[in-house]
């Protein structure tokens, strides 16, 4: 763990109608989508190597743990906006936080972080970070 | 079948990455997914009758027929257009037809048309449009 | 189209529960992934050559047009039949329909039919389908 | 926290081909769809109270955090078996386990934990578990 503060980056996404559940609130597993989907966008837009720049490197990135805290549910049409951050980065992977807002209430909806490994995408296993990608990724907080 | 043009409204909207599958494309599925994603979003936004507004009359509007070619499969991150028109309504129900854009090439992904019927969200059951509804969804092409 | 009669297969799946949309109903894309799911399983069970068979020939299968009437809306927890049968078979691909029945009530929940077309995995195109596999597919009604 | 040894149940499943991601494994947030289903399916065999019991007494269990670690994906057409099992619960809540094990490998495919809370359907929001309710769900070890 060091004690760089990274850059955070902000991605607005609006909930599908598909994504709501029998309680009329965006299904529990809908989180993570939103949140990779977040993070895929800051990954091209914001850190300027995209997965599909990743995965033409024969690289894949990978949820190992991911945690989640549900507080509002977000609901039918909703326009949220979901903030994340590095947290901690190295050779190993990297850990993530995210914040997802409900932007016409600008209340939280849920928080947590996911760990990413990545992977070689023939093998399929785990593979050391190379120091020109940690370096890509190591955005700090201005 | 009447003779009447209905007006066109389109919707952009984006491939999240859960929507990709083992194929690298979006999954066959999710295309319908999309389509009613735009026509939620058209009720609200150009008809001016949201489906929230719908079930708050205690009435819901659910898939009769669906019909679907896929001419291109869209990719991860693509952003495309879905443009839907009405063919035709009346008290039983409307055909919709969607022709699904991708934003960058310009070329067709997908098109097709779905039966809309309307169901009273106590019973389950379809129910006759009320007239004022079918007059609110009755937008002419200019 | 030829005068043959292919033999049906019947696959029981369940409705899971991220499966139920805002009108406790499954919804509509999910009964597309309910008969890929037959399908595949058939593929494996029955005409005795899997998916990852074909894949490891270097070939997928895909959508190419999809047809769907919905009749009963399937409901939480439910067991259902997915029965398929190819309806014609040739080079260029294959038609298969399909009736989907709630196992508790034998009603059925849909029927319609899938056009495949078989692609090469590398170049993501079309391909003509080899004479063993229209071959191995053909299984014939007693 | 109490010091009761709760009974733990088994569910077994498979993976759908929608579950299936870019990687060719199954996506991350469709693990957390698995435990969501073995859950619901013990709730009534196992408990004997199922959701849809709850649904009729206007109560519904939803997420409040959940806590994932993945450990060896899963792949098209896997069987796996899903074991939970209570780890605390009284009026605010419960936690609930899970292993997740692939069938032919026996090996761990993911674990981890879920904290549900009672929801009020008509409000939203959360209630106090009824004793009976905890009472039911207070299956010990033998």
């Amino acid at each position: 763990m060091d004690n760089l503060v990274y850059k955070s980056f902000e991605t607005e996404l609006r909930v599908r109608p598909d994504d709501i559940d029998m309680f009329q609130h965006v299904h529990n597993s809908k989180y993570l989508d939103y949140i990779l989907a977040a993070r895929y966008d800051q990954m091209e837009h914001c850190y300027g190597m995209s997965m599909e720049q990743f995965m033409a490197r024969g690289y894949g990135w990978v949820v190992k743990t991911a945690h989640i805290n549900y507080k509002r549910p977000l609901t039918l049409g909703v326009y949220f906006i979901v903030k994340t951050s590095i947290v901690d980065i190295d050779d190993k992977g990297c850990r993530v936080k995210f914040v997802l807002t409900n932007k016409a209430t600008n209340k939280i909806s849920c928080d947590g972080w996911f760990d990413f490994v990545m992977i070689d995408l023939k093998t399929g296993r785990g593979v050391e970070i190379p120091d020109d990608i940690v370096e890509h990724y190591t955005i700090l907080h201005d």
